[in-house]
């Protein structure tokens, strides 16, 4: 081990509860100084009153920094001008601890809420973060073209680029509110969470006193079209999309779903919303391939393709459950939070056909309007199988749903 | 706790060497026998040979489904029909303990590697899949349309789909070589990958003779444009790139920065290469905002919109390093790994002007022809703060670098 790590001392290969210097949290009081700051440095042990750290799995390219002797184990964030661009909240679902369960909604803004922590030396980072950007995509170039679309000058450019606000959010679980949302007991929670990982952070079973989890998984991103203040006022129309990720169609185009698709005429619709005096919000989720990961889906892809008979709808769900154990792994459960730290109690219209999303949102005390659909023009040739599959399990449709003797004619693309 | 959970046990907060079920892993054995298999299963505890599990961050949502009831806990994958659509290696590399240290090059044929294991109740994962795609990009549509692409009916058909195979790849990491790589001990790597992360994996430092690590990070998908046997034939020519996720951009577009304009860019490359009887390849790894996540990203796009002076070039880099404490967490040392799995040993069109890519490739063994950079016309307006201030740092341009001078006028938008 080299001179520069010697000083460190012992490894401590647990922790132990009742640190004093710790500020304690008390989730979903009404005001920050009564919450407490969340404090997942890895500099001050006996600060921290979290299990984890921050930047989600990040933090694993960060170990690999300081391993390198890129980066110091004690640097601080400079965080002068990095403040939201937007104000947001806060909200009175703020001061609910059951409402939001899985992000920090004082997260966003540490250096005005916690300004006498930060001066004792405490080191309190943003869990989330909030910028403006010009988002130019070739969908809506195409719908100008076309006249679906029509440039304002302000929120739509001639050149095609729309202005939004967006947020970056880390997740922040109380696992007291985790545990209630997919009722088991926190016990059990903690327990599965640690056995099932393989033995990721024993503190979960060892510090039942520590209630909030920085979990290593991807957060979310929220694209807002139009003022973010307008987001939590029923009576501006809101057109909003909840979408998970899926790189092979959101960035390649990969013409096996309708992912991209759905998004960008979200986007679309939320333009055009905005544009009619409403507002407009996408929620990007970082749950790739149903939360199962890419390399289980590819399995499912290949699956599917060579079964006997080839990729039917009528099979569409069991290929999946064969490989991965669940049709889906993607849990709309704790999706709702970031609605509800916009304030958001009304969606005038939902873009999206997913039971699973629709139930989640208006489980949570959200009223959902409208609930618009891709049209039938946007799905890809070989997406039909998945369409098919969704609306004859219930997802949401305007039109016929397929039967059993349909769902076995619809078929997909041979993998030759 | 619930009745279903009872029988489970004590909880088990460490493991210990010596199992004698657990198979040995001989890292860089020249075949998948000498090698033995990977087993990060959460079932058969004993027969674990790695720390941490498979699928990255997503056994989070694994342990969730568990949690929720959704999944049983003792759930095994049938890969029946899952193998990969196409033939890749061994190759030479695959037993050179130097040459991959983060992938496991036998992850893609689990069940022929390690057939006797199988039966005898070993749970073997795939942590590579590979399958067949048409993907279908709006960038692509549009150099068909301007005459750039001409549709051959084979690799690009006149709808603008382009036919790939694609693999997923999660990392699985040799602690010794991935140390060896970064220059630092096994045992400074194990610890500091331990205490950064905030107490993730006590295994990491109990457990000296596990040597494999799967961390809880995202992984790669690789793109191939024709024949990937080809890939390993230095003297078909190989377009390629490797792309680094930036989402904001990759989905969508940005204009703060040219990463999608790179990607489709270099995706045009491939397939034009591929035509002229060349092979393409994009692989691209999830590291978002430089592996430092996206709300540090957003945090420091605040800090340069917002200093005195506004967004100059040259300001760039020290914007990132004061908020993150490096200019860059992406560390390339890794990257080629999987340009060593396909037997790549000659890159003759890198599309990049990223030093640190190219050396990284260099470093490893691998020739690299010609660099091909974004064409001028393909950056966005607010983007020219980042290129400019690249190629003065010496990233690669054909053309003049600019000087201290000219980086202090090149400047980005404000952010109202």
């Amino acid at each position: 081990m080299s001179g520069e790590h010697k000083s460190l001392g012992h490894i401590r290969l647990t922790s132990h509860s009742g640190g004093v210097d710790a500020p304690p949290i008390h989730w979903g009081a009404p005001t920050a100084a009564e919450r407490g700051p969340v404090i997942g440095t890895t500099g001050v042990r006996a600060h921290r009153n979290v299990i984890g750290t921050h930047s989600g799995s990040y933090s694993v390219y960060r170990a690999l920094a300081v391993a390198a002797g890129a980066l110091a184990r004690d640097h601080r964030a400079d965080l002068t001008n990095t403040s939201p661009t937007d104000h947001i909240g806060p909200y009175p679902q703020w001061g609910d601890p059951k409402a939001i369960v899985s992000l920090d909604p004082w997260g966003a803004t540490v250096a005005e809420s916690f300004p006498d922590k930060i001066a004792a030396g405490y080191d309190i980072r943003p869990t989330i973060a909030v910028t403006k950007a010009h988002v130019i995509l070739p969908e809506i170039a195409e719908a100008i073209e076309k006249g679906r679309l029509v440039p304002d000058g302000k929120l739509l450019l001639p050149s095609g680029a729309a202005l939004v606000t967006k947020a970056a959010v880390e997740p922040v679980w109380h696992l007291p509110g985790v545990a209630e949302r997919f009722g088991c007991s926190e016990a059990e929670l903690r327990r599965v969470l640690f056995e099932e990982t393989g033995g990721m952070y024993p503190e979960l079973v060892t510090r039942s006193d520590l209630e909030v989890f920085l979990p290593p998984i991807g957060g979310q991103t929220v694209y807002v079209f139009g003022d973010a203040r307008d987001l939590a006022d029923p009576t501006v129309e809101l057109t909003a999309r909840v979408h998970d990720e899926c790189n092979g169609s959101d960035v390649f185009g990969s013409d096996i779903c309708t992912c991209r698709p759905y998004l960008t005429h979200a986007i679309e619709e939320c333009i055009r919303g905005t544009q009619r005096g409403g507002v407009g919000l996408v929620a990007y989720s970082r749950k790739e391939g149903r939360a199962l990961g890419e390399v289980t889906k590819f399995l499912v892809y290949n699956a599917r393709k060579r079964q006997e008979g080839g990729d039917t709808a009528d099979q569409y769900f069991a290929r999946t459950e064969c490989v991965a154990g669940v049709q889906d792994m993607r849990f709309q459960e704790l999706m709702p939070d970031v609605l509800h730290w916009f304030g958001i109690t009304k969606i005038h219209r939902l873009v999206s056909m997913s039971n699973m999303k629709y139930d989640a949102i208006t489980g949570s005390g959200i009223e959902v309007g409208e609930r618009v659909n891709i049209p039938d023009e946007l799905v890809p040739a070989d997406a039909r199988v998945e369409i098919d599959a969704k609306m004859a399990a219930g997802y949401f449709t305007p039109g016929p749903v397929p039967d059993a003797e349909a769902l076995r004619k619809v078929k997909g693309r041979g993998l030759e």
